[in-house]
């Protein structure tokens, strides 16, 4: 069915994976960059009442299907229309993300949020994903520095949550071995982005 | 934790089900009656997202996460509350629905569907559901008696779907044979209501 290849880009904010990400998708030929909700109507409403401030008694697992159902929806209005017509999918964060955040992180468990993302997901699996690891602290630093401002109480709990999440993602690493593949983010962007496109077009000639 | 009761109510349109269950609600003591969404607000938001009429492009599988989230959430501000406080809640549907109508008649899978479920109910299972079995034809003729007409081709083909339907249910009270009971709908409405309220006593007296 699916001629094309699907590939996802995981890691915590500060990681500079957007950027490589955006960088990446001009040098890779034939690309369609895209990211949840992405503009699909129901997901983008899906997200609405995640997001909704309003819902502030929303329970964690609530959360968690309607982050399912989303991805979903993005993955077959989307994704899979653009696989079917040989495109390199690359998609800024999915299921990775779910794992890491709500299953470790937040503490659904890895495996219980994995049974209702693979029922959101079936076979359509990412061929590749790769995960730009950071110390957390270095990651925040990074934020700030682009905020223009110093690390805050607020900061320093963030940071136990975001050694959590990176926590989850090796747990994730150990467990997809064959998907996963980590790239140290505390380097240049030049040499973060070298390897990306390195590492996605020796996947791509392994087709 | 809990201290009251839950009970579920199941069984096809024109079964009867939501008459009884009003007329048994005010014969026993102590009863919250409900069901999904139940004005729970989040649950009416994720339920005006699935039964929108512009979302003609809606996945099974979405549309199957969001009634999970949508159980989540009537389950934790409603139902669990109300357990709490030594309630009997009597439930108008709840997961085997999900499982007989979108697991088995549409074609989802009942252990698929039932996955997504697991993770929405947790230990929150029903002490006892209720199933109320009839003929899809007889169902069906009461329907449209109601509705002061005659069956016509749609029905018909609603008929191999309720057939489906019923199918779905009779799997479910082979799997599920200390939870689930079944009652002959097809009978009176009286005698229908007697051995309802017969099947809860008893069921309370074993508390």
């Amino acid at each position: 069915m699916k001629s094309g290849m699907f590939i996802t880009f995981e890691g915590p904010e500060g990681a500079g994976k957007s950027t490589i990400i955006n960088m990446a998708a001009q040098r890779i030929e034939n690309t369609l960059l895209t990211r949840e909700p992405g503009g699909i109507d129901i997901a983008e409403q899906i997200r609405r009442v995640i997001l909704d401030r309003d819902n502030t008694a929303m329970d964690p697992r609530t959360e968690a299907l309607l982050y399912a159902a989303a991805r979903r929806q993005h993955l077959i209005e989307r994704v899979s229309p653009a696989l079917k017509e040989g495109k390199i999918v690359l998609c800024d964060r999915f299921v990775d993300s779910s794992l890491a955040y709500q299953g470790h992180a937040r503490g659904l468990g890895i495996e219980e949020v994995w049974t209702i993302n693979k029922f959101a997901i079936e076979q359509m699996m990412p061929d590749l994903t790769i995960y730009y690891d950071i110390e957390p602290q270095i990651g925040l630093q990074r934020i700030n520095n682009n905020k223009g401002r110093e690390i805050n109480r607020l900061d320093l709990e963030d940071l136990e949550f975001h050694q959590k999440v990176r926590e989850g993602y090796h747990i994730l690493l150990d467990r997809f071995p064959n998907r996963m593949v980590k790239i140290d983010a505390s380097r240049t962007i030049e040499k973060v982005l070298e390897e990306t496109i390195e590492i996605v077009e020796k996947k791509l000639s392994e087709k």
